[in-house]
């Protein structure tokens, strides 16, 4: 047993994170002009994202939020919303497209239409990033680098934060799972269908990794949806979880960029 | 807590809709001649809707149920039949078209001849409209309003009834998700598959929403499928869903048509 | 509640059926050469038809196997000992062509030469068809009514004993459903995958349509595969389940030819 | 019940394998340049081999790891370790190649540089050998017997140990079986899905196996792979499968050379 920390003494951290998309991207996505498909991912910013802000408020927790930049005009009150409750924004594109399916030309343009954006609305860059659908490709990392991001949330290869490497380049990683995402549990498409899981599958699995990061003293992030998990009878299974970690333990609950402060100066994050 | 009441002081409100698509349109789902495919669906109509009748009966429960125009000309004794037990019948195509999958003047005519055959069943146009395959387009949400129907159940913007807005076009939409669909659970063909869900998976989505929508004082609308619910062991989960709501809160039961009614003159839904 | 009874005065009739297909038609499946695909096709004959006939005589239930022609060259043991203990013998295809993917002149030809290798075995035609892939087509129809066929178990169109008609032609049929076949929930190849679902899932759905078969009084038919129910964990789940329905009622558990007696002289089969 | 027993007398014989795959042949994947992907592959060799080590090395059990030629190359600490903590290597092709989608020339050669960068790690040849993919040909199996492997371990045949054959070819098969891999459960990928299984479905199709086994007096194979089991919260359904095992019989846990050594003397497996 190790004798690390985090703050408040607390032996275990935890990081919840909203990927708020909603009905960016309908065009390039094929589903302009399909108002089910679009009213379906509107959810997430008309009821979504304030059921959600409701629980993070109720329960107490600070959160970081992934947010494309056009979201920033689409839904300007509910981006002003988060801000003032305490909520860190992070980049997530500006009109989600995904890294590995355009030049690295239209890469620099998302990156930059992003910062703008967002800029716009916070007075100051956001420090962390989030690849839309989740993949990076060397280019991105260059272009975080460069443009001074303190950190990246979008890889897979530890399940504690670690240096991601491209080349020359390096970017503290906050790593996600596709396991600790509830899209994969969720998420349906009329083309493509989905898996449409029971929530208590995804419950325990995501408990069970709290026990595992617990035993182990470590950092864990878990990713949200608005349209996902912000519908009524989901949102429900998140708020049982934060109840039971809390039951369980002292947990620090964190936003992303409370946690890149820690690590970034060294702290010993957990026994290897 | 707000104040607000459904009828009979009823702090929540539940609409049980059916989409008795049978077989209709087996040709143009190039399932013409495959008689196994074609006897699956037309199981719907043979045992399904008998069974959900009875169940309903037994209930004291009365639904919507959203049928294409040629059901009347394929299945008029089961049509009667819903009619007389005192159900309401909303549009649901022709041919059961995708609305986004033919262009508008096949929509047009789509819309009309369903008009006409539901038209000479009730002696009166049918009120409500659900798009066959669940997708409007900008084309059916103007042939709607200019054909002057109360209101749509196919998209999916908000979990309480709302405006669905297309250009200059509005019509109240009362939503439907595809997670409060037993096809989605339960639809399997030879070719595509299908996730064969546990009813019991069916059941703790479909009760928890309840439960939500109960604690918010909100409207919530379940679809059912003859072929799928209709079968005998899955019947028994949608009875012993009415019954655990009974046994949970004094429920509202109502066809969609009474629903619109209450909120058209402007009644405050549910708390925000 | 009726008071019509199956033999022994029980409220219930019961069919288990097995489709033998195990390793046939290996070439026009794309599998040829390929050993561990035909490897986990075999097992079904070399295990799995094993373990469901020891399973059978320990229950003493006598049951239905849809076997192709070939299987009967392949494996002439099995089909010897499942005929010697007592089960029946119904025709699958030749080479488990699927209907409505052969010209007519091609099924005719499956069919005739599936009749003549199993009649070899059998000493007598076999006087039920179920088609592989559980697709029938109008040619199909029209070659089981001139062949002499007594009844078909390939289709859906109810969930008791009916008529299935094709133009002029009409065959008993004892229906099958998806969700009442192993295969569905078990299924699994490289190249396509598989739900791999929990045996748990598979005994609640089949179970309760027992229950509901019960209290309908009516009979139902289950499907198993040799490669998917004769797995040894597996084939825990079926045990339970027969014993789980004999603790639940006096069931009849009958081969689809008795129950074919039974109906067609013009039994009240169950109350609609 | 036979009198056969294992080593010790145990009534029951479980391996547990490995398949570290991690990132090898990331360019043929065709997810080279995407890190995402790549990182998810890496998490398995960066963190689950080595909780897997920890996890064998708690409970006490030697098991059988297939590795392909590449790894010793890219991860030679973890394979250094893995040999050091006792546990046996075999051969898993060299760049994780498909051997039924490629010739028999790249076959050869796949075979003979695994062969060689294991051997350098070893000292000596390893004695078994599992297809990347689990896919064998009549190449693989000539090659195979060519190079004087003791035992194969990628079909599907049977539940027990027998000789795979392949023409005048015949080698030791101890069989797997999708459903006793963990891959099948848990895999995913942002292009094609994956179901995200629930561990305790995996759990119970398990235990019940080697209840199955043990009730048999059979021999059973499992499989895991570090970047599925290897995941913090899926490690604990490992662990408490082990556990639960321990506290149903005397178990003999052996690694695959271990097993083949009983079994080609022509010791009787178990009763058929």
């Amino acid at each position: 047993m190790s004798d690390t920390s985090w703050p408040g003494a607390a032996p275990v951290a935890v990081s919840f994170t909203v990927d708020f998309d909603a009905d960016v991207g309908m065009d390039w996505r094929k589903l302009d002009g399909r108002l089910t498909s679009t009213s379906e991912a509107r959810f997430g910013a008309v009821r979504g994202v304030w059921r959600l802000l409701d629980l993070f408020a109720e329960k107490g927790i600070a959160t970081t939020w992934y947010v494309p930049g056009e979201i920033a005009t689409l839904w300007p009150d509910e981006v002003t919303a988060l801000v003032a409750a305490g909520h860190e924004v992070g980049h997530h594109g500006h009109t989600h497209l995904f890294n590995d399916r355009v030049d690295p030309a239209d890469q620099h343009v998302e990156l930059d239409r992003g910062l703008e954006a967002l800029g716009n609305v916070l007075g100051h860059a956001p420090r962390g990033y989030r690849s839309p659908g989740w993949e990076l490709t060397p280019d991105t990392v260059e272009l975080l680098v460069d443009r001074g991001f303190a950190f990246d949330s979008s890889c897979m290869g530890d399940d504690r934060p670690y240096l991601e490497r491209s080349g020359p380049h390096a970017i503290l990683e906050l790593p996600v799972h596709w396991s600790l995402d509830d899209w994969v549990y969720y998420a349906f498409t009329r083309d493509g269908g989905g898996p449409m899981a029971d929530p208590d599958a995804l419950y325990r699995c995501w408990f069970r990794e709290f026990e595992s990061a617990l035993a182990e003293r470590r950092h864990v992030t878990y990713t949200l949806h608005p349209e996902c998990s912000g519908r009524g009878y989901r949102s429900r299974t998140v708020s049982l979880l934060i109840d039971q970690m809390r039951a369980s333990a002292d947990v620090w609950f964190a936003p992303h960029g409370a946690v890149a402060d820690l690590v970034e100066p060294g702290l010993d994050l957990a026994p290897a």
